[in-house]
């Protein structure tokens, strides 16, 4: 499956959960991760997003079945990724 | 067809692209909206979205086939829509 994940946290914690993210996905703009996973890994991103965050913070995951969508950009570009479906 | 919107745009502008989707999204969380659009809307917001933003500023639109996708909200859910497939 393909996720996207979108998080908006407290500045104290953006940079723990963006360096996670990073392990794991690509990329693509500001507070925005996307990329290919299995079952297993987006529970175990859940878990340790569950883990990392604290009160008032949220992140969104968007499961979507593997290339099932279009993307469009408009204005620049931040982070075009080669392996991006 | 449903969409998900993420901007990244200077603080200068925030603002009115908000205002601007506001009016024809649902608000999801911090620079996130999401909705059912015709192809005649995305093509409006497109068009609209290239005239407001400046440069360095960055939005994406994700676009799915409707109710083809699954969110998981971690935290706080910011603005659950009643409406969102």
């Amino acid at each position: 499956m393909y996720i996207i994940v979108v998080y908006d946290v407290d500045v104290k914690r953006v940079a723990k959960v963006h360096r996670f993210l990073r392990t794991h996905l690509h990329w693509r703009q500001n507070s925005v991760f996307e990329g290919e996973v299995s079952r297993a890994q987006l529970y175990e991103i859940k878990r340790t997003l569950e883990g990392l965050i604290g009160d008032g913070d949220s992140v969104l995951i968007y499961e979507l079945p593997t290339g099932n969508f279009t993307l469009h950009v408009i204005g620049t570009d931040k982070n075009p990724a080669g392996e991006i479906i």
